[in-house]
């Protein structure tokens, strides 16, 4: 057969370009990514962005150089999540450590259904989840590595469900009564969507009200079950501080746990562990199917091994190795070290909220969430006007345009309940200093003084 | 505040690690991973593989070299998927373009759910899956990225459900009629799993008679829709080639369909499309939930770019850059040739098949998956026997152990139905050339001969 006898690409020159690509990586995307000197973002108007891209695809190749220069536009245009001065949203940070077991995993390209294909990375998610069980204060149990928080929350409400009520696997919803799931009216909106997707409702989800902290109201808390699980999902790496964890007593008592440490802990995303307590084999149970050509039952080890049939996914992406090695580099105290970091950089802003004028929490912070609105010279001391709160929800949106525009740096918004748009500032990168916190201030009332 | 002076880690030295592990990367997984003359799999029992691997996680870190040589050990002890003699599933190869992609996604760390944070891939995933949806042969619609095919196909189970009863998201499907779903009896086990995840309920999958060829009987196809959306996610990537979409003729019919490029384009894991031709806004109507700390309605931009809100997930990873940058690397005729040349490869060795002694087809590939046992002298002319079907079930898992001990290459196997254990090869890599091709049937009658 004409054309077989050579492989279809040429290897040196694949090499060549990948290591040209990886100078980019480095000096764009990591140095000048992360370089406080440097903008956070460099904003475009959509329509402009579309045209300075070319995104087309075509029928014909392009040249190396033609796809540096595209890779080096697709890191100028894009936001650094990794920059000192990205506070937009619960991530940030580039952990060079987590950053090498991320690029290592794109590179092996593992699917993690079976032994015999991921043999390195069955036994390391077994030895992280076992750890993280370990920080929950469970000292055996199940778990698996799933695309993202909204997923894992979605999980435990199907194992919830699952254990429950066998019988809605094979029968479906139709064939039990009807359910209520119980969850804080502060909740993730994962629970909504979840309850949408599984067929259960969203109208069958039982809001609990909560304090003015967002807790559920003890009263309400026969429904605590449920409420655990729907929770602690970015807050769990406050388990490694043994400053911190009080903030989560109780959380072994929870059947299921949802982390995800690539929030606090700057693992990179996608990093979302689903946590059980159950040792009987309710997970495999719950989503295991069996398929013949994945999870053949002659083969020549330990099926046990064959962990991928705990999901619902098919194939896999390996989640594990970033958190693995960045674990290996700094310890269990360097990771607790980077969360009591986290706490001190919102207990320094919390003070200098308070000290300055213009500033006002929301709310005394209790984790690493600091919300607070920032009022421009033009309305203080108006609080009793009857358009100061509509004209001051509209600050926080003017100060964003303001500093994207600038590409200074980012940070997120929004309104809660009745309280109109305020500032949401979370700190998880360990490369963000004081002199970062008081640009970020600084930032703000500089942008807002006239508005 | 003590110690917010400084950054909570060193740059330089986190630097350097990079530097070097990227080496590791390029030696270890992408040159040595994709030697012919190296070993597939470095074969070790789950016990011991684990004590070599040192997993545990300790309090205290480790210094630079001992994480280099973690890596090292990482790579040495995985599988390489990317080597010419790597069969064993869907995916196979390491394009550089599409690595390169995969690397840069990693650094950039980017959560694809608002335009802010991620305009230049919003941007790109459009056009994407705008190009996708063309050679489905859609002029216009709707779509989005997936964590694999899986998923996508409980998003489209999901998405019809909501088409047809849109009161099943607040009321849930106690509140529907018995609802049944058809699918070929021959469809991938995600039909099945996202029934009972959806709670439609297993039985309620029925599962249509197919012909030999585990095609669904013309005459069951009352319910061609659904057919259509749960089949077509590893071969939609014929609808490259112009000599081989016929095989997927009418797909341009179906509402939506699943698409894995990560399969064979050789673009890496995870990339799946889930394409609809929908324009009316079902995707985020269905999945939508307007987190307010997200979907501000007071952006200053026009929020239709922020495309996160149309996935039952939170944050999302990018997986539309590896696609887009091996596009403009070899263009639409580069993909279609990489499609054709993985048809020839089935073809030859197809012919090889039936040329060798001892080698026979389960049935005439049609596509590019090839099935076949491999008959060793001992079992030859017994045919008539009643012990020959049971014996022969035998020698595929016999000749697997042998090859992966070996480490010389890896192929699935699988019984189905009353056929017992076959091996089952996909060639998508473009680095298989006839040698390979050879050298896989050569080493099938090696490993089998004496059994």
């Amino acid at each position: 057969m004409a054309g077989l006898e050579d492989p279809g690409w040429e290897p040196a020159a694949g090499e060549e370009f990948l290591r040209e690509a990886l100078q980019v990586l480095l000096e764009e995307a990591v140095r000048k990514g992360t370089d406080v000197t440097e903008k956070v973002c460099e904003w475009r108007e959509p329509l402009e962005l579309r045209e300075l891209l070319d995104l087309e695809l075509r029928s014909g190749g392009e040249p190396p150089e033609r796809l540096l220069q595209r890779c080096r536009d697709v890191v100028r245009f894009s936001v650094k999540t990794g920059h000192p001065r990205f506070f937009n949203q619960l991530f940030s940070g580039l952990d060079p450590h987590a950053l090498a077991g991320r690029l290592l995993t794109e590179a092996l390209n593992t699917s993690q259904y079976t032994f015999e294909v991921a043999p390195v990375f069955v036994l390391m998610e077994g030895v992280v989840l076992a750890k993280l069980r370990e920080l929950v204060g469970w000292s055996s149990g199940d778990g698996i590595f799933a695309p993202g928080g909204s997923m894992c929350n979605m999980y435990a409400m199907n194992v919830a469900r699952f254990q429950r009520f066998p019988e809605c696997r094979s029968l479906g919803m139709m064939a039990l009564p009807c359910l209520a799931l119980f969850t804080s009216c502060d909740s993730h909106y994962s629970i909504q969507k979840g309850a949408a997707f599984l067929g259960i409702g969203t109208d069958n989800v039982r809001l609990v009200a909560t304090d003015e902290r967002g807790k559920m109201i003890p009263e309400e808390l026969e429904k605590e079950i449920q409420k655990a699980k729907a929770e602690a999902a970015w807050g769990g790496s406050a388990l490694l501080s043994s400053k911190h964890r009080h903030l989560l007593a109780g959380i072994e008592r929870a059947h299921s746990v949802t982390w995800n440490p690539h929030k606090m802990l700057t693992v990179g995303l996608q990093c979302s562990a689903f946590l059980l307590r159950d040792t009987s084999g309710l997970l495999q149970r719950c989503h295991g199917s069996g398929a013949t050509y994945l999870f053949q039952r002659d083969k020549f080890y330990d099926m046990s091994y064959d962990t991928g049939d705990k999901t619902p996914q098919c194939g896999r992406r390996v989640d594990c190795l970033k958190l693995w090695l960045l674990w290996k580099a700094i310890g269990t105290q360097g990771l607790a070290q980077r969360v009591e970091r986290a706490f001190a950089c919102t207990r320094y802003l919390a003070e200098e909220v308070k000290r300055r004028d213009g500033f006002e929490l929301v709310m005394e912070p209790e984790f690493i969430n600091l919300c607070f609105w920032f009022v421009p010279p033009s309305l203080r001391g108006r609080e009793s006007c009857p358009n100061y709160w509509p004209s001051l929800g509209k600050v926080a949106p003017a100060i964003k345009e303001r500093m994207m525009r600038k590409g200074s740096m980012m940070v997120g918004y929004q309104p809660h309940g009745t309280r109109v748009n305020f500032f949401r500032q979370i700190v998880t990168s360990p490369a963000v200093t004081r002199a970062d916190l008081d640009f970020f201030l600084d930032e703000i009332e500089r942008l807002g003084w006239d508005l």
